[in-house]
């Protein structure tokens, strides 16, 4: 155990890494060790755009099949890991999942994204809420540690939830939406009940990711995909104080190791700096924040605190071709610009990925394209 | 005419305030000069949340039977100033006409939004494309003489296009997207046609632009409804650099009086300092941007250069009561913050406007709460 795998005082019998793992790369990245590549895992990368998913998906006649089964949600899981030299792999799941063990009824209907058959819009429905009993969910934490165990050491399995206000996007809207003007308008005129979701949301999601930790994962990420819809003002009172609250309530570690904890807020680029005050470890960008600035405002120096960073190519870029791929791959490794190489200190680390989920029309074979220009690529920069 | 109505050494004729305007706030704010109160305008003002747009799109059967003639478009665009003491007025027309007029055969199917007939995705449709005649277009200019007669100097009349990359978007796409699979798609593996696009209709927005000068436009606004969606480096090279185009093209004055240039990127506050650098007078903002920090980075001091700024309320804040849309509307205003006093000199001004299109939903007295909300606090704000 070298010296950086201590830290935090209080917890000086922790490890910063599990042993028995034989690709550690991406929890290296994620406290901000040197590593000799940079890692790379993609947001969704367990789904639509490969025919082995949507084969298994036939077969559990739903998403909510595919969900809930351990079988299914371990294969699937694991199907990009047999395509793809990825190096961590995340639960195959979704975001409404707590929501949906609030009572609210989750469906997919096909082609037209989650709907809840309850919204939460009254002071009535808002009494009503409650953190759900994490029995209802024991399907999540069952696939956990069928996943963990599947996967055997390969890579580091990520757990993960919505942010308690992406949460509360979806109940108070009852379904997707492209405009948030229930969700917007329950927060603007009783921002009293809104705050009462969102409080809600926070313990409910803290539970839920202790559990996935104690289930196995070895990384939890939260994943803030509507904080950007809110205004300046508004994102720090309801997006970011519960994602907090959801932090402080986390424990850090489990059997030993200590677990990394990655906020990713969709459009959160111009908070930047405010979201670097989270107690974190990771901070996820969409592709429209330049990686160089974010290095600067909250990468932290040699030695010297700050988050490590993962993103944020556009997923569009897997429609052009594979020459391109590695063209566009290169910008973003470089934008993040010269990794550290000091194996003794922390300093600023990438972790690659997507700015957002893949598509479902990505032709598969372009992720490997991609994944490998990463590995290629982030090798060369660190021989000098 | 103050010694700041003339800041241009080789302009030294021209004037930056018309002469008999019953109101002329909004363009002293454009020009940053101190005013009485903060100007206000709302994005889509003339729009279906009011019962007499609605009444008159009934009788015009279509959205473009009701853009494309005269007498219509001005009676709507004059429907929002008789209801509420905007301090500017907005041509009432649609961003997609310049495509229509290039051949693309737009048309609006009821609750979809836009769609072409042609999508622009291969050579030979690029190929094809050309700067449209702007007679195809006279009924816009049509309209701006008509209404600017018709406003008869009670406020300005702002004209305005949609930006080459947003134009780009709509005619790659064929329609509104919520990926924007297609044209990032041509973006990354045909950047070439990319670029073809983007200069043709930079060469036809300026055009435009400046035909709806000559017609009595008092200003011009670019609205880069799209650039938000693009990557770091491509906003810069597919969408900004073509905003800067149009702006090098566009007519400084007419008739002896300058024609101020907004330009509005939703989304686009991560590249604020940037934008910083267009050849405008105003930037637009949204919502998620702080107006204090947007101040900071491009507003300028008193005296020294710098850009008006123009937001950014969430249009869903109007769905609140009344009390609560003026406690909203005093947050803003007192994020931009003290508003410069000095009458000899030039500083920064803010100019009130949602940070996006109003919605459909809105209750229409809400908006009186709005611009009244404005007027009062910020005249207040002045009151030292």
């Amino acid at each position: 155990m070298s010296q950086i795998d201590q830290i935090h005082p209080e917890e000086k019998k922790t490890a910063l890494i599990p042993p028995n793992l034989e690709n550690d790369t991406f929890l290296r990245a994620c406290f901000r060790q040197a590593t000799d590549y940079t890692p790379v895992w993609l947001m969704r990368q367990a789904g639509r755009y490969l025919p082995e998913y949507c084969a298994t998906r036939a077969v559990a006649g739903s998403f909510m099949g595919l969900a809930t089964n351990v079988d299914f949600a371990t294969q699937v899981t694991l199907q990009p890991l047999d395509r793809y030299k990825l190096d961590a792999a995340i639960l195959f799941s979704d975001i409404l999942t707590v929501p949906d063990a609030m009572g609210l009824g989750l469906t997919f209907s096909q082609g037209e994204g989650p709907v809840f058959a309850k919204s939460v819009r009254s002071e009535a429905a808002v009494a009503e809420l409650c953190v759900p009993d994490m029995n209802k969910l024991r399907y999540v934490f069952d696939a956990v540690s069928s996943i963990k165990r599947a996967l055997n050491g390969r890579v580091p399995l990520i757990g993960f939830s919505g942010s308690p206000w992406t949460l509360g996007c979806y109940m108070v809207e009852g379904a997707g939406s492209d405009d948030y003007r229930h969700v917007k308008s329950l927060m603007y005129s009783r921002p009293d009940l809104m705050h009462k979701i969102l409080a809600i949301n926070a313990d409910s999601v803290a539970e839920y990711l202790n559990e996935q930790i104690r289930a196995g994962a070895q990384a939890v990420m939260i994943f803030d995909s509507w904080g950007g819809v809110l205004a300046d003002g508004a994102f720090q009172e309801f997006s970011l104080a519960y994602t907090a609250r959801v932090l402080s309530k986390l424990q850090r570690s489990f059997e030993g190791v200590q677990i990394p904890r990655i906020v990713f807020t969709k459009g959160g680029g111009i908070w930047l700096k405010e979201m670097g005050q989270l107690d974190c470890e990771v901070l996820g960008l969409d592709w429209t924040m330049n990686l160089g600035l974010a290095r600067e405002l909250v990468g932290g120096g040699l030695g010297t605190p700050g988050k490590a960073l993962q993103g944020n190519i556009d997923p569009n870029v897997l429609f052009s071709s594979p020459h391109q791929i590695a063209e566009q791959v290169r910008r973003v490794l470089e934008s993040f610009g010269s990794p550290h190489l000091d194996k003794t200190r922390s300093g600023p680390t990438h972790i690659f990925n997507l700015g957002h989920g893949i598509s479902q029309y990505t032709p598969p074979e372009h992720v490997s394209a991609l994944v490998d220009a990463v590995h290629e690529h982030s090798s060369k920069m660190r021989q000098i």
